[in-house]
């Protein structure tokens, strides 16, 4: 995969994107001083604008993009941006992108209001342009997306995570936004039932897979690829696909041995001895294996569609989510 | 006013009240264990239900109260829970209702992400009621409150208040979600145009009593009455409407004497002397004086209405909400 595989995407759709900036600018402005200034330093943040991407090719592989496509990529984005401000929020994150983070610079309350001013305006945006069907899937992705987390935080408390548990949770934490990306596109251009359903499931076996690579780099990635310790969460306690497996394969005895570091609360040692056990047990060969067969299934969603130059664009944005190494 | 006027209000609807707990209780369930927990903890802290007997007695005014009411009234109480529970996080309140907070007993994170999530749920109700005109009136109504906080927070840095702010803020902060209450129960039950407005009206004038009555009552009010230590607004550098009309009508040196005491941070002593200050200048009679002209406003917006028992309970509300000390 080349480095600059997301410009050659997004350069496919430069002047849909370069709409997009200018409209999601627009949606931001405030009256109130405080608010303007924030989302001005959020602008400035310059995210990947990988979700309204999604949107927008979505929408241009089953019809036309329209006003409508523009209010879902606006939808999805400052849905997302929300979502990341008060994340920060939890986290007490000191920066983000580089950059100071909102609760760094203007402390948590500004930061938590900002987020719901964030999902207000653009729940705001549908509700004015009369898209009730993109408020009827983003209300239901919120809700799955915070059932998600809270359902990984329970399970992280009594390390009890069965495989089961682990592909609803990142179904719920993570695939569900990025499908609905996919079926808001869709939804923009075609009113065909298989359409939407067809960019609905590519989107979701696309997360699904991006969730596992992401949970397989906390156990192969350096500090300096992944910008985040290696073995992350084994520190917080998160039992992931890797894991899981091993954890399948091993005797009883050791793997209880595993629980039993990974719960005391695992330091450099007890990381090190957890990724040793992984990889004796083919826990990364195993999830990488599952991870490309939801690529697989991912491209397959998209069989229905006849090839054109923005399928393969779709395509390279699928391989650019889901192998980028940070 | 009698101790006894909530319950009497609430004796009033008693069977739709029920009605409305049974099906609050009903939209909180959910397929996570650790979502039910917390819910069912919130719901043991059992709240005044204000604002779904706002809507309930606005729908009873104007015609029948429906399924459309409810769904209305578990909207508010979802969102106004949604709004409580993220308020803790980020005061780092340590109580609420004079139990631990969801932030005390489960941590921020949890508590953040079920504060998303009861917005999420209470929304899809709205969604899936097909009441898009009640998420027109809501997600406006998010926006108006991040923003109006968002607009104190500034204020309060900055020290430059003026009475036209003050009134934008607090009919954005406390007015906006009360004035919707009574429209929503309003439109559950009625079409007429006339109807919502005066309802809407009704909403707002008195949300904004409430909100200077409360005022007052950080200059007035006891701890052991407010429960919380009286001045408190000074120390936190908020200017309401009673140290406004003091700094209108103090002579210039003295006003500049007493922002100065507030900007370095008022100490008990620092915090009486602007107490003394606001006396002097008749402040708290001026303050008091408004909050009676918009509680004869809200009065008069009900003056559509044919007098009935459900009138004058709407009106009895009305007194508690705007006289209640605490």
């Amino acid at each position: 995969m080349k480095n600059n595989t997301l410009s050659r995407i997004t350069d496919s759709i430069k002047t849909e994107l370069g709409q997009f900036n200018l409209l999601f600018s627009k949606s931001l402005k405030s009256k109130t001083a405080l608010v303007d200034l924030v989302t001005k330093y959020i602008l400035n943040q310059k995210g990947k604008k990988i979700r309204p991407t999604l949107v927008l090719l979505s929408a241009k592989l089953v019809g036309e993009i329209s006003e409508r496509t523009y209010r879902g990529a606006i939808l999805v984005e400052l849905l997302h941006t929300a979502t990341l401000v008060h994340d920060d929020v939890v986290d007490s994150a000191e920066t983000r992108r580089g950059l100071p983070s909102i609760n760094a610079i203007w402390k948590s309350k500004v930061a938590v209001l900002i987020g719901d001013y964030l999902l207000a305006k653009g729940l705001m945006i549908s509700v004015d342009g009369n898209d009730f069907d993109f408020l009827r899937v983003m209300t239901n992705t919120v809700k799955r997306m915070s059932e998600g987390e809270l359902l990984q935080i329970s399970k992280t408390r009594k390390l009890d995570t069965d495989e089961e548990t682990y592909f609803r949770i990142i179904s719920d934490k993570t695939a569900s936004l990025l499908s609905t990306c996919c079926e808001i596109g869709a939804r923009s251009a075609s009113d065909s039932k298989e359409v939407i359903e067809a960019l609905r499931d590519f989107g979701t076996n696309l997360g699904i897979a991006f969730q596992i690579k992401d949970d397989v780099l906390d156990y192969t990635g350096s500090n300096k690829i992944i910008g985040k310790p290696s073995g992350g969460d084994i520190k917080e306690k998160k039992i992931t696909l890797p894991l899981l497996h091993a954890l399948k394969l091993a005797p009883a005895k050791e793997s209880k041995e595993i629980i039993k570091i990974i719960k005391k609360g695992a330091k450099k040692d007890g990381v090190a001895r957890v990724i040793d056990f992984v990889k004796k047990y083919d826990g990364i060969e195993h999830a990488t294996k599952i991870a490309e067969e939801y690529i697989e299934k991912a491209k397959s969603n998209l069989e229905l569609f006849p090839d054109s130059e923005n399928k393969t664009t779709l395509i390279d944005l699928l391989d650019f989510i889901v192998n980028r190494q940070k």
